[in-house]
């Protein structure tokens, strides 16, 4: 930051005038990516990269307290090796890079780079599964994957992105759905607690399910422009993939049995959910638990005697309470408070000549702007109060929002398509199973099916496309 | 571990019979890793997993506490940009995976996966450095790079490899120069301090040194079969790669320069290290500060009324104190010793009845399988006593190893060719400078340059190999 003297805050494009230009816009100048020289890739920036670190300390913690082990695979997969399970080749297979030459040599064989991890994770689990002793096994990686998409978007959609993956295998079907219910639940808490992002949890339709998976789970969430974001996904496998690469084990009664396969992941796509869902047309709004500075302090008239010390010490004392700055740099305070909010810094203390006279300071809310004048003496306790009041102040801003923002449509398709395209937002309609009704709602109204949720109170018995008998209710919207 | 139960411990081959052998058991059968179906990719599992996220745990806390941020960069590397800086090229060209489609479509420009990530540093530097205001830039990045090897061997020598590597920008060479130095004491340190490895300090010769240096400093290891491991290199680079890139910045005198830069990585190369320095014919002797399992308490005769509790007891008190693990799996206590004697756990407590009666228990070195019967009242003080006594002890005994491996050799070329033949280990003596004399050394004497140590003592002021006058003092070796 010392560097940044000279520069100025630019400004950021409204939400209201360009919801894209405005999250580019945010994503640029708060330093969280640069585009790189590789098309579709981005870097990210030491900004961006403390966010994805601090979600990763987050998540990883919960899955070591839910029994999980980290591993890692390689990056390649040799193209009989993805070809092994017929509806995950065809899923994958056109979105890979291939790697044909080492060195100066064609490759008898074709390596892609890993899009995902099926295939590596049940070629290992052959060699090391036996016995029903050996299960569950209960693995995950964090990497990159890379897949050739068309268009890309910093956080949304990058060719290559990073990510974890849950990979598990289990004696029965029960306890593999018991898993992917216990991880899809690991990702919500992890968003509502520690991201202030709340999400609907529910499953997937057919039409939208991972590619070789029976069942896929998902966790939904809403943004700001009312467009849907898939924010964590957890599939059940059966036996299929144990079949093809045939992974087999002794069972209790000492019968030869396949065992049951999970999968789940969760990508730094996350970030763009965490931009989306709480940021405003003054940058960045970072959920304290992932904020990499949750408290800046700022000194006021810093060239006045005693301020500077003062500021360090209370930046020393408090590193034990949050993660703090100081920035001292010779910037303006308005240059510095239109900075730090950019940066989305949950907290902001200031501190100047007279506020050390009074023993006290003026902590400021990034969410609401709040000020409160605390004593110097009571910021311990403080602190970590008003941290939790921008965490659940932006929850239940999005959590309203969320509410406002979803619509229910119990009448015909032409009323569907009339309010998928006048009402931004989540539309909760009834569907009658059909393949048809969801393509048509994609093609004539925009929207696709985002999850049947669990909790599915019934809106209609009607299918909103064609009338029929309804099987279930979906969540129709727009998304990511 | 619970999985476990019907398992035999494996034999694992001797290091006097055959030390390559004793490796490749020790790595497979302590599980570390698994043998992929992509050739020459390892699969690192939880257990070695483990060991690497101690080392990076450790590491990148030293990396946060000398001024460094991560960041994230591209995997792939486009050819033009590959192809930037001469030497580099050369260096790294031969031996890269080239991606030449994407799903299935031929791409216009070949992408390499990153052997080393200095032109995409260099790439983005460019977008970012424009001022002395900007420097220095002291970035990081965790990752995994692929070298296309003919022959490898788990963690020493592997197509994909994870490491970290650490890439710098400064206003001057002197600047540079100091961080160089300053990372290549940060490897020193964390080896001798947490991985309980000593290492010689030094500078390679131009034929060793990294492709586009101008100077490659390093630590070496040296290996119990007399064979040396060079641990971590940290390279200066001038202001070379910068004029290929064309990064310029305004000085503080208002004059455009180039910035001078370093790069600097540690790998899983490491791991090798830490087996082959205090492995023996048991198995894994862990240094305790990256041991995954730092004690293991094995309840004696379990069924016993009472013994389960306390040991289970113990290990919920012991958690603030070390990594702590129970196995009360019905192996018998033979077995256990065996298991995670091949773990290389550097402490085993033993609690049985009497011990419970006496309120005692025995602790078990793991490096000398010293016993010391401890009070349970006293546990907290003794526990990391004997962790530093057995980081102590195994760091000793590689020191001790060291010294007596390491020959002097101020005679001729003759007798520098017996000395590497019949002796392992270091051999220092002088060397003129000439390549002629390092390649002859090489193709006759079967030894390298490992490195022109720092505390350069002269040995002799005449070359090993032509007897012209002597330039520097070498350490010369066989190397993994």
């Amino acid at each position: 930051m010392a560097n940044d003297k000279k520069k100025m805050v630019e400004e950021i494009t409204s939400m209201e005038v360009d919801f894209a230009k405005w999250y580019t816009d945010v994503v640029k100048k708060a330093e969280l990516v640069d585009y790189s020289g590789v098309r579709g890739c981005m870097i990210m920036r030491p900004y961006g990269y403390a966010i994805w670190e601090n979600i990763q300390k987050d998540l990883d913690a919960r899955f070591k307290a839910t029994g999980h082990e980290n591993v890692a695979m390689p990056l390649f997969i040799p193209e009989s090796l993805l070809q092994r399970e017929k509806d995950h080749v065809e899923g994958f297979a056109p979105e890979v890079a291939w790697v044909t030459m080492g060195g100066s040599e064609e490759l008898t064989e074709r390596l892609c780079v890993r899009p995902t991890s099926e295939t590596l994770f049940c070629d290992h689990y052959k060699n090391i599964i036996h016995s029903y002793r050996d299960l569950p096994k209960l693995y995950n990686q964090w990497c990159s994957v890379v897949r050739w998409e068309k268009t890309t978007r910093p956080f949304l959609r990058t060719m290559e992105f990073w990510w974890q993956e849950g990979h598990t295998m289990h004696e029965t079907a029960e306890d593999a759905i018991e898993e992917t219910e216990r991880m899809l639940n690991v990702y919500a808490d992890f968003c509502e607690q520690s991201l202030a992002i709340p999400v609907i949890k529910g499953q997937k339709t057919d039409k939208e399910k991972f590619a070789g998976a029976q069942a896929t789970y998902t966790i939904e969430a809403l943004m700001h422009d009312g467009k849907a974001l898939q924010s964590g996904t957890s599939h059940y496998f059966g036996d299929g993939f144990a079949r093809a690469f045939d992974i087999t084990f002794t069972d209790r009664q000492n019968k030869l049995q396949y065992p049951h396969q999970t999968s789940w992941g969760m990508s730094t796509r996350i970030i763009g959910a965490i931009i989306m869902t709480h940021g405003d047309d003054n940058g960045l709004v970072l959920p304290p638990a992932i904020a990499p500075i949750q408290l800046v302090i700022l000194p006021i008239a810093q060239h006045k005697p005693g301020v500077l010390e003062k500021a360090s010490e209370l930046r020393d004392r408090l590193q034990s309470v949050c993660r703090v700055k100081m920035d001292d740099s010779d910037n303006s305070p308005g240059w510095k408070f239109a900075e730090y909010e950019m940066k989305g810094v949950p907290l902001r203390l200031e501190i100047g000549p007279r506020d050390i006279e009074n023993n006290q300071c003026v902590l400021v809310r990034r969410d609401n702007r709040e000020k409160t004048v605390v004593s110097l003496d009571e910021l311990e306790a403080k602190i970590p109060e008003l941290l939790k009041a921008v965490h659940d102040g932006i929850y239940n801003i999005a959590l309203e929002r969320r509410k406002r923002m979803t619509h229910v449509c119990d009448g015909d398709f032409e009323d569907m398509k009339k309010m998928a395209a006048e009402k931004p937002g989540f539309i909760k309609a009834a569907w009658c199973g059909d393949l048809a009704c969801e393509e048509k709602l994609k093609e004539e109204a925009g929207v696709t099916s985002r999850c049947i949720p669990f909790d599915g109170e019934s809106v209609s018995d009607r299918c909103v496309c064609c009338g029929k008998k309804a099987k279930a209710t979906v969540i129709w919207g727009k998304a990511y």
